[in-house]
């Protein structure tokens, strides 16, 4: 089984399609562009919505539903965010089909059917809720509106990639509402340590965190943070913003409130957001040539026990008290139970979905009170004493996701450059990939030309930069602090 | 507060439409007939979800993810299906805004970015689903497939109501495919099963399960069975349907497995969901003039605890302590620390909000060791003694979800006849409404005739009822069976 998908040295966009494939965890659709998450990938995206979706709750948000289609006319209230989108957005125009008089059985639009202004599937939804807060905000009272919806999404990309980037994808968007500029700022800052603190603690994929350039901003933005992470070929991932948006929004829709002195103002704005773009990064952050390898605190299966060479009553009988001590210690477990398939195709197969431990429990083992123990990051195998067993994977839950994160970590520092020349610049690039921290001196036209040249980009302006005199690597004008270059996803 | 609602004897649907209003659940938005789920109202979707999603796992099934978007040649491939569909469908044409030549800052549909093959943004998943199962199954082994989404979903409808009827929904839907006609029909009955016992044990709204005639089937569908409940005003409410499909699916799509003696068959499927629809199902089941109420075990809130006359050290370390026990009880629990509304204001704010259970904590009733206790379904109102509020409390938890439940079944018995000429039906129908258990010949055309006649359709064929020879109310032809009748949202 192993076999059947490409070395990540070969070709790693296409281990990278593989995985997806042979892990079970998506596959294209009918629909250009669109993906079928499977159940094992969605259980993934379940999971992290999970850890998610309490973290949200936990600071004050709480979840909302708003439409899935906009209106034209709100769509293009707030400029920059409309010219952003326009390239990219599905449009219905007709609310009903009918039978085509000229092919029997088929269908066509029923030309009477035209809608008079045109829908939008939203590709964000700052227009539709900014235009409903209108109503919801009169007074610093109603501050701050501290909402979050997890829906699908609508952007028709060209080139696409399953959970990368696709047409249609699943995501959260935060959408806030504050009474000043300060505590707007506080809030985006406050879901990117989130967002940054759950790539760390939970997917086991260390970010950088920073803020975006001008030209690499949320359209309607007028700040947008950003973490960073690093996958296994040196390109970057952008892996989730958040966004300042100042009173752009509020005034495109006409937002005020009454602050306590009684005068009138504008409301300031955030929004962030995260999608299964993650499952995307989980994957490339962690997955070897045998196939998928998941953090333990995600994985949707933790721990499989394999009877060898097939279940007997006697090896069900400590599977199934095994899996129950597991359970009771809240760890997430699946016995194999069937009869058909050879221990070694089984040993393959959640190898290949990444499942973090493998109990395997044979009879001539049990004999001596003992099991096999295998982990799915460092492939390593052990004989435990039976009676140690539990408390043993107990703690591998946690050894794996450290192991993980570490191993993550080592592998960008190890492809983490600074270079002072462009020559040094686009030699690290191509021989080594990776992040780049190098000198710029702030200018879009500088930044447009390194990326047409190199194809790398500014993925931001960390916040672990500090203020150095230099000088920009393209241009030779003075700089003041490093900025991160990488390519990216 | 309360006095800004309608009474219910007035006007029931003016009632509807204030609940959802000032009890903050939901509200019209920009699109027609998409409403915008307001966080109160989605936290009790949020409950909903999280029950049936758990019963859901429990009996083998696995959430995954479906395209929202169905290409128009797929959807029109099971005729029925297609055609019950057709006149509801919104339709995507176009995928890319630009900018309007003739009105700066505007933008409109980009005449070169017509798609090739219109897409419908689905009204229900079949079509997608079926295409791609058909890559998942080849044989016994890979069945049967257990697997059901949360989505969103559209159906152009052009009377709209919050919850009960909107253009956008969200809901689950399952899609299960089977191996034999048995195992299918035996999943259909397990979710309906299912869908009735969480209307009952959660909702605390009882229901008639059957099946339905034939004119009011799924379309596509080769029996449906239905969960029908009854709300105040005597009106029916379809709540949760389940569907066995035949190989109606397999045969558009060409889905055959092998059998394990090596024969192609069509496979067999189900499909079944509930919606937001339930929402509003919880409204009229439960609601009085004073505001919602809610059964405690789908509250957002179960217990808010108000201080009175307002916050001060001695009542507010109190309320924290009688907050923290009863969390520690599982029970979801709220203290109001807001310092400038009254607590009648806030008595009447929590009553429209239908939280079960409200603590009164006053100075003065502390001085005697009392806290007042009141219920929301009973609005009885009780001192018991700090000490024992805890306990008393989480007992009301149970007390008011079996009142909740026996009420509505008392106003079901109440408003449930059986009449055996048409006479009696109409009179019946137009003086007290409700469920009418009447026979009928079997045919469409006389379902069709009482449905014009009077609007009371049939809701289903329940199961309760016994073979009984008599004759149709309408046509006096020969019957065997009492079907259920009643007008219906």
């Amino acid at each position: 089984m192993a076999k059947e998908i490409t070395n990540r040295e070969e070709n790693y966009s296409q281990w990278y399609n593989d995985i997806v494939k042979k892990a079970d965890l998506a596959e294209n659709s009918a629909v250009r562009g669109c993906m079928v998450i499977k159940p094992y990938g969605f259980a993934i995206w379940e999971n992290m919505k999970a850890v998610l979706d309490q973290a949200f709750k936990d600071t004050g948000h709480q979840n909302a539903y708003f439409p899935l289609l906009v209106p034209k006319s709100l769509f293009e209230a707030e400029e920059k965010n409309a010219e952003g989108f326009a390239k990219e957005c599905a449009v219905v125009t007709h609310y009903r089909l009918q039978t085509d008089p000229d092919n029997p059985g088929k269908l066509r639009v029923d030309p009477n059917a035209k809608l008079e202004e045109e829908l939008i599937i939203r590709p964000t939804s700052e227009a539709i809720i900014w235009n409903t807060y209108k109503n919801w905000i009169q007074s610093y009272r109603d501050l701050p509106l501290l909402i979050n919806q997890w829906v699908n999404v609508m952007r028709w990309e060209m080139r696409t990639r399953p959970f990368l980037r696709t047409a249609e994808f699943l995501w959260q968007e935060g959408h806030t509402a504050h009474s000043t500029k300060q505590e707007a700022i506080e809030e985006a800052e406050l879901i990117h340590e989130l967002y940054a603190r759950f790539a760390e603690d939970y997917m086991a994929m260390p970010v950088i965190k920073g803020y975006k350039t001008e030209s690499e901003r949320f359209a309607g933005a007028d700040n947008t943070l950003t973490i960073e992470a690093l996958m296994q070929d040196g390109k970057a991932l952008q892996a989730g913003t958040s966004h300042f948006l100042g009173q752009n929004f509020a005034k495109a829709f006409d937002v005020k409130f009454l602050t306590s002195e009684n005068k009138e103002e504008h409301v300031w704005a955030t929004s962030w957001g995260v999608s299964t773009r993650l499952v995307g990064g989980l994957i490339m952050t962690h997955s070897d040539d045998e196939g998928l390898v998941l953090p333990p605190k995600l994985a949707p299966i933790q721990v499989v026990i394999i009877p060898i060479p097939k279940p007997s009553d006697e090896i069900m009988e400590v599977a199934d008290k095994v899996a129950e001590e597991l359970k009771a210690l809240g760890i997430r477990v699946k016995i194999d139970r069937d009869m058909k398939k050879r221990p070694g195709f089984k040993f393959a197969e959640y190898e290949m979905k990444g499942v973090p431990v493998r109990i395997g429990i044979g009879k001539r083992d049990l004999e001596k009170g003992l099991v096999e123990i295998a982990r799915r990051d460092t492939k390593e195998k052990e004989s435990i004493a039976l009676t140690d067993c539990v408390s043993h994977v107990h703690g591998l839950m946690t050894t794996i996701q450290d192991n993980l994160l570490a191993r993550a970590k080592k592998h960008r520092t190890d492809h983490t450059s600074t270079v002072d020349t462009f020559e040094e610049f686009k030699q690290v690039l191509e021989e080594k990939g990776g992040f780049i921290y190098a000198h710029w001196d702030g200018t879009e036209e500088t930044e447009d030309k390194i990326k047409t040249e190199t194809k790398a980009s500014i993925r931001c302006i960390p916040d672990d930069t500090v203020n150095e005199d230099g000088v920009c690597v393209y241009s030779g004008k003075p700089s003041k602090r490093r900025v991160l270059f990488a390519k990216a996803y």
